[in-house]
């Protein structure tokens, strides 16, 4: 189901959605979300990535297993480094972010789609008479991708989160789906009619993170 | 000038801009531009990015000739390396997309505005008693946030491509802008008002990319 939306309104307004109904999941929405992830640009156009769609319950609940050891891992370790929040209202949303995340590790399972994105691990440098060239890392042809696979979601009424906890346990997640292991997985994006509003997520604002022409300069 | 558009039609036809009228490029409109990518996710919501907006017309004028020589050492080096196109209108196309690239590289420094996108090299791996956890890569919450801004570029009415060549001269690149050196440029945005339409690149389609549950299965 299609659902229009402003472009300049979805950027600003497509969050991180952890908790989804029971609604199943058509194919042919994730393929058409996958169809708008490989508009997104790639170096010399390779589209250097491949999709697994995994709808089987089985496959999604040892997949879930996997992800859930790995956030207990992941989440008292991150939570040890993160620094007291300055505000009551900052506190607040990081235990609220917290629970979010604790739920989608127990819940994974439940949830109808999971999406994982491969790259493959071979080096891409290009080399002449002088050398190796460093011409970025191939992850710039890759995530492009999986934000324009974010945003689809939005226009197909669906919501998603980009997971990496699950590289703690990348081998068995391999393994679980037949994956080669000439291939990284760099995401796992579970997909699901969403439970919660869409809406401005909390972020330092761009002014606070950009300089003017050199380093370090402000606006004039 | 913001443009009404909606997000899956944005989606399937924002495609890399490589040639700019001489229109000026407000700074505000670049500012909602970084606005809508700081909302793109990153783990842990740390934003592990900066940005560097290049006005000046003096600096533009040095990137690009750092660029134009990283763009003339890269372009036959990639051009050897890529197989012949298997129709006469996909040697048409990469025609197209070579003499585009060419252009953009011998005309960058008119281009109204560079943004540059930084990420710090330091490791953000985590740590607990069993060891170092790989939890991805910190690209994974840096490039997503690019495409956002490649998108909202497309709600000011503006065109941008994101360009990783530069990287071969890099440090000159940060000596230019004063980036210190624990930073890595990861894009180099050029921004400017499109010449030329937009419209569906050309890709391999998302169904010949996709496996279903597991690697190499066919949907059903």
């Amino acid at each position: 189901m299609a659902v229009e939306i402003d472009l300049a309104e979805a950027l600003r307004t497509t969050r991180a959605m952890r908790r989804f109904t029971d609604e199943p999941v058509d194919d042919d929405q994730i393929l058409r979300c996958l169809d708008a992830a490989v508009q997104a640009p790639s170096g010399g156009n390779i589209q250097p990535y491949q999709f697994v769609v995994v709808t089987e319950p089985d496959l999604r609940a040892r997949l879930a297993e996997l992800y859930l050891r790995a956030w207990e891992r992941y989440a008292p370790a991150v939570t040890a480094l993160t620094p007291t929040p300055k505000s009551e209202e900052a506190a607040d949303r990081q235990r609220r972010n917290m629970a979010a995340s604790d739920e989608l590790a127990r819940n994974l399972g439940a949830v109808p789609v999971h999406v994982l994105v491969l790259m493959p691990k071979i080096s891409m440098t290009i080399t002449d008479d002088e050398g190796d060239m460093d011409v970025g890392p191939t992850y710039a042809s890759v995530y492009p991708a999986v934000q324009n696979f974010i945003l689809a979601c939005r226009a197909e009424g669906l919501g998603t989160v980009l997971t990496t906890v699950y590289k703690i346990h990348e081998a068995e997640v391999r393994e679980v789906c037949g994956i080669p292991d000439r291939y990284e997985v760099v995401a796992l994006l579970p997909v699901g009619h969403p439970r919660g509003r869409w809406g401005v997520a909390a972020r330092r604002p761009a002014s606070a993170l950009t300089s003017w022409n050199r380093f370090g300069e402000k606006r004039r």
